[in-house]
This record gives C-alpha cells, sequence and structure tokens, in this order.
C-alpha cells in the first residue's frame, strides 16, 4: 500500500540516525549487531514494514531478539520512527531501503528469520518477478540466512500464497509450518498481527501463513 | 465415509468377473492394459472411488484414457458397478482392494496419473500414518508412477489439505498446480465433482487442490 508523501517524514530521518539506517548511508553489511544495545542477540528481519505494528509488537514480545524494520516508504518508516522515538525499544532498529538489494545489506547468517507480511501480490503474471517470493528474491534470503533460518510468511491474499507455495517448493525450501486460516489455528495465541492483517480478519479474510527453510542439502 | 452394508452387492460383484477385479482373485500386476476393450491407452487410477462419480465422469469425459475404480468398500464399489453394467464404458475397470498394497497390485510406470479425492483426513495425530498423503502411502504412489506422473489431489478438509501439502514438500514432491479455491479457479471449466464434492461446495464450503510429481532427481 502507497501511502500520501508526509514532508515531515523525511526530516524525522535526517534528525535521528540512531534509530534509521537508509540504504545510501548504509555500510552495515556484517555489523548490524553493533548497532543494538545488546549485540549478543539474534537479529530477525522484517521486509516492508508498513507502519510497524507488527515489528513493534514483536520487539515488544521478545527482548531476546533485536529486529530490523526494512521498509521502502518514507511516510511508513516515518511512522515507526515516530513510534520508536516515543518506545525506545532497545531492541529495534530502522532501515530505509528497498528489500531487493538485501544481499547487499546483509552477511550469510547475520539475519535468523525474515518475515514477509501482506507483501503486494503482483497479481498480475508478468509482474511475476515483482512478488517477494519470486525465486530470484528466494536466492537472496537463502544466501543471508543460516541453514536453519526460516522465511515467514503471512497473506491474506489467496493467489499470492498459492503462487508462494508452489515457488518455494520449486526452489527446494522445506515447509516447517501450514495454515490456511491462521487466526483459527493454535499459533493464534502468539500470533502478532500487522495494523492491515487485523482490519481485513476483522471483515472475516482468512489469513494464511507458512514458515520455510532453504532445504541445503538432500540425503536419499 | 463407511457404507451400510448391502448383501446384493457381494452377489453382483461375483456375477461380474470381467467388470470387477478383487484383491483375492488379482494377479496383474502389469497386465491392467489387457482389461481394457483398448489396451494402447494410458491408465489413471483413483484411489477411494466411492460411490464412483468422478471416475464415471472422468471415464465418460475421456475415452482417451483408461481409469481404474480403486474402492474398498463392497457396497461402494457395488454402486459402480450396478452403473457400470448399465453404462458400459470399455476405458472403466473396477478394483475391489485396498490402496495401501498398491505395489502389490501395478508395476513401475502402469499408472500415468493417480488421484486421491476427500480421503479420510484422519484428523488426530496419532491417525496421521492412515493419511493417504501420509510418506509411505508417498514412497508407493512414487514407485508405481512414471517420472512426470502426478498425484491430483482434492479435498474439502483444511486440516488434510495442510498436511498433504507439508508432508508431499517434505517428501521432495513438485508442485505443479495448487488452488486453495477449486470452485473459483479456471479449472473448475474441467473439473469433474464427486458426490460428496457436490455437496459440500454447494453448502459453501471451499475446495483445495494441488498437483505434483515426484522429484526423482535434484540438479544444483
Amino acid at each position: 500500500m502507497r501511502l500520501r508523501n508526509k514532508p515531515w517524514a523525511l526530516e524525522l530521518i535526517a534528525a535521528h540516525p540512531q534509530a534509521i539506517v537508509t540504504a545510501e548511508t548504509s555500510n552495515l553489511a556484517g555489523h548490524w549487531a553493533a548497532r543494538f544495545e545488546n549485540p549478543e542477540l539474534p537479529i530477525e528481519l522484517e521486509i516492508g514494514s508498513g507502519k510497524g505494528q507488527f515489528i513493534i509488537g514483536m520487539a515488544q514480545a521478545h527482548p531476546e531478539i533485536n529486529y530490523i524494520a526494512m521498509e521502502l516508504q518514507t511516510p511508513a518508516i516515518g511512522m515507526i520512527l515516530k513510534k520508536q522515538l516515543e518506545l525506545k525499544l532497545p531492541n529495534l532498529q530502522l532501515f530505509l531501503a528497498d528489500g531487493a538489494d538485501l544481499t547487499n545489506y546483509f552477511v550469510v547468517n547475520e539475519i535468523r528469520n525474515l518475515y514477509l507480511n501482506f507483501s503486494d501480490p503482483w497479481p498480475k503474471t508478468k509482474h511475476a518477478k515483482r512478488r517477494l517470493t519470486y525465486s530470484s528474491f528466494l536466492t537472496q534470503y537463502q544466501e543471508i540466512l543460516p541453514e536453519t533460518g526460516q522465511l515467514r510468511f503471512k497473506t491474506d491474499n489467496q493467489g499470492l500464497f498459492e503462487y508462494s507455495l508452489m515457488s518455494l517448493n520449486q526452489n527446494h525450501w522445506q515447509f516447517d509450518f501450514i495454515s490456511l486460516d491462521l487466526h483459527q489455528s493454535e499459533r493464534q495465541a502468539t500470533n502478532i498481527e500487522t495494523e492491515y492483517e487485523q482490519k481485513f480478519a476483522a471483515k472475516g479474510q482468512v489469513i494464511y501463513a507458512l514458515d520455510a527453510h532453504y532445504e541445503s542439502a538432500r540425503t536419499f
């Protein structure tokens, strides 16, 4: 979802370099840990954090994990920054950058698990390459994740979920969890919802979810 | 679904050995083609045909394919036999036997594609081994199917579909098709419905479907 431009966002971002990294200034591949109050903790990354309800909820619920909220849209990440300046969560860093360039920004094993929530479905076949579960993206994920590191994916979009199941399977990812109705599943007890998820689930929309890891070797 | 016993069924079966094979008399592994009017056609198998609406519909719609309806319950297969004695479809054979013993009854490459429709979900975890997409069954399917031979699976049971996606993926089957709402998909135009499917879809129940083939070798 594209938000209207918010002029205050750029100023806010420029004024708080300790809380937010931008693609231009980023030279952090291999050095993300040092950005956090406790550099010993594992780092997890959300690609496309929107207004940040999910990643802030995760950072609050899991002080034992460091989180990076990656978001390409300035107004959206500006809104996360506003909340973070109040909350001052020691285990949350913001990153204004494009998820397509992941291997520029992170080294192997730097990210433990990776979250995609309600990514743009790009429903037209000619736009399949832009879907965040397209094979070129999966290759990037497998390059930064450790051997058992998971991609954790939620969407309400049936077409995108069908596509993602196919794409992950065909690219040799192994499913650790699948729910075709997350909010009725046992996992809902610990599920942190995005703004979008909350709104559409309230309308009766089913939420799909999966966890998968790249199957690096196949033993017969 | 277990049907009430029907005494007429056993008599009918005994009286028509040309139309139906029973597990006791079967010694047909490698010789199924000869049972059909046109032995040159590829053979496809449904495991658990129930009252036969699907497999009869397929045999009528696809005269270029030979079909075997496999069913363990005498009353059910008796009802298919009744219909077949009227229809006299040259490309349909009935087989009263247990899907668990598949490799006893068929040799490699004898079956081109295999259908599972609305199989018993066995929802309790302790019964997972009885689900027809449990790994031991998948191993049997891969032993009788040719390299690109497909398992084609439909169900309205969410838990069984989630389980089957996981099981197929983890056992190195590759998905060729997934629909989380078959009746709203393009494939519905050619979808032959089972009795059960027709009844439950009419109540608004979503139908899940997938095609998958065993990925016999992995090339990096």
